[in-house]
């Protein structure tokens, strides 16, 4: 994911395609280069009195903001990848690297869904569940930029076994992939569902958006695991609500695509667990910015790290 | 609990009391203001030449720092109680006010446990559990002054009902009473304990103290509370570690006094089930302050809240 900032408000450039990480990991650093070199290309030709300040990036994480290096990144076979000084070097530019779910909830917070909150979280959703804390403006990145690892809150102490080794974190219930297999678990124990039609009667090709839609349908489990999915990041924002009592807190990816059908039993549950001042004070909202909430973010965390003398 | 800060660095003056709170609401704000007048007369003899800035109370929440006012306190008596304005008439001094447990944290974060930590997160731990959040030296209290509530983290979706009407909160396991009332239930359920004999068999007698008293020497049944205690504020923290990949996390209260039979499972059920970056950027501390930390805190509370011209 890339983007371009110019005088220091507009983003003028952005690309996202899917990476292959079978090409082995410099491969996806060229590429990410040459559709940088592009995207600025286009730019020079289309305006050519704009002048580009730099660019930002974000990275799965961990990673060392510092450093500009991502740590490890197994998706992609990154291990202590210099990504900042590749992409800066490549493009005759300065760089800025940030966390990828950090980026996609800054986005929601300069221009998007969030833009008028004080006291922000961002929830991403997809493969995993990430997150962002956006205080006063800044993202609260911790001691080692590894903060805002909301996915991984225990919802239920002795519950669900998570990628990431932990039991019954959020993520092991209400991330894409937890979504479908709920869904594919409720069936293979005898439910009847529209669903396996839908997939020609290969589960393994449910989604959380095959989900979705049939939940829209009337499919009475695909309800069933859309109003449990709100229940379980109803659980895990009432915690944030609790511990940061935030004005907002914006929901990014794919879930949002369940619109009302998730939101409205969400904010139910959420003020059902949580404060009624914290609840009070806290409006819940998707995302506006859909795949170029990460790409405003990455140009802001630039123009951020700019303004601390980082980069 | 008041506080007397003196030349923007020396806390003067401290008291606290058992609040009885069958005199009545107006009748403790009295006592309280009697007290301060007290402590600040017996400065007055004992140093002529000192300048006493102003005062800073800690009180339990929720409460609007902006106005002063303490909204709730069902176990004071107070609704809506204008406790900074009152005790600062009654001194003729300026006043703050800040949550009881913010107060703690910050005065550990100020002058004990936690003054290395840059991003702190405190809990504190009695009748109830609460907490506080430093990044940077400030506190972070939301968008209505109500964070920090950490005590109210789910760690059980379908668990223990807690008093703040909530299911599986970790309050419900692991403040003092849950210490007391999980041992209880051990020992109706049949099994055998030295705390039976050391509250003469009045099982109601039995506090976490008596708990920490009787896994000192050996006793199973509270060995095993203690060992799941530990189990229990290891996945609240280690949730706490994961949102804000804190350098420094200090636990103030009655239960450090449990020391390193409780301190050793719970870093450890950290590290089990918190991100491994996370974990090795974190300290987890008991606080140094004692009964201190809430009275310190509140006279930083004090000069931060001068120094923003809240007060």
């Amino acid at each position: 994911m890339g983007a371009v900032a110019e005088d220091g408000s507009r983003v003028v450039g952005s690309h996202s395609h899917p990476t292959d990480a079978t090409r082995g990991p410099e491969a996806i650093v060229t590429d990410l280069v040459a559709m940088s070199q592009q995207t600025l290309a286009a730019l020079a030709s289309e305006d050519p009195s704009a002048t580009v300040l730099g660019v930002g990036v974000g990275a799965p994480g961990p990673l060392d903001r510092h450093a500009g290096v991502v740590l490890l990144t197994p998706n992609l076979g990154w291990t202590n990848m210099p990504l900042r000084a590749r992409l800066g070097e490549g493009l005759g530019l300065t760089a800025a690297l940030d966390n990828d779910a950090n980026c996609a909830v800054l986005g929601e917070a300069w221009v998007g869904a969030a833009r008028q909150g004080r006291h922000i979280i961002g929830m991403t959703i997809g493969t995993g569940i990430g997150g962002g804390i956006v205080l006063d403006g800044r993202l609260h990145h911790g001691a080692s930029d590894c903060a805002g690892e909301i996915g991984h809150v225990t919802i239920d102490l002795d519950g669900r076994r998570c990628g990431c080794g932990n039991y019954g974190c959020l993520e092991a219930y209400a991330s894409g992939p937890a979504i479908a297999r709920r869904a594919v678990e409720q069936i293979e124990s005898g439910a009847e569902s529209a669903l396996v039609q839908m997939v020609g009667g290969n589960l393994a090709l449910i989604t959380a958006q095959t989900v979705y839609a049939a939940a829209e349908e009337g499919d009475e489990v695909a309800d069933e695991v859309v109003s449990t999915t709100a229940r379980y990041l109803g659980a895990g924002l009432a915690n944030l609500v609790n511990i940061f009592n935030p004005d907002l807190v914006v929901i990014v990816g794919g879930v949002t695509q369940a619109g009302e059908k998730l939101f409205v039993p969400l904010r139910r549950e959420v003020a059902r667990r949580a404060f009624k001042p914290a609840v009070q004070a806290c409006t819940i909202v998707p995302g506006t910015l859909d795949g170029l909430a990460g790409v405003y973010g990455a140009a802001r965390a630039f123009l951020d790290q700019r303004a601390e003398g980082m980069v």
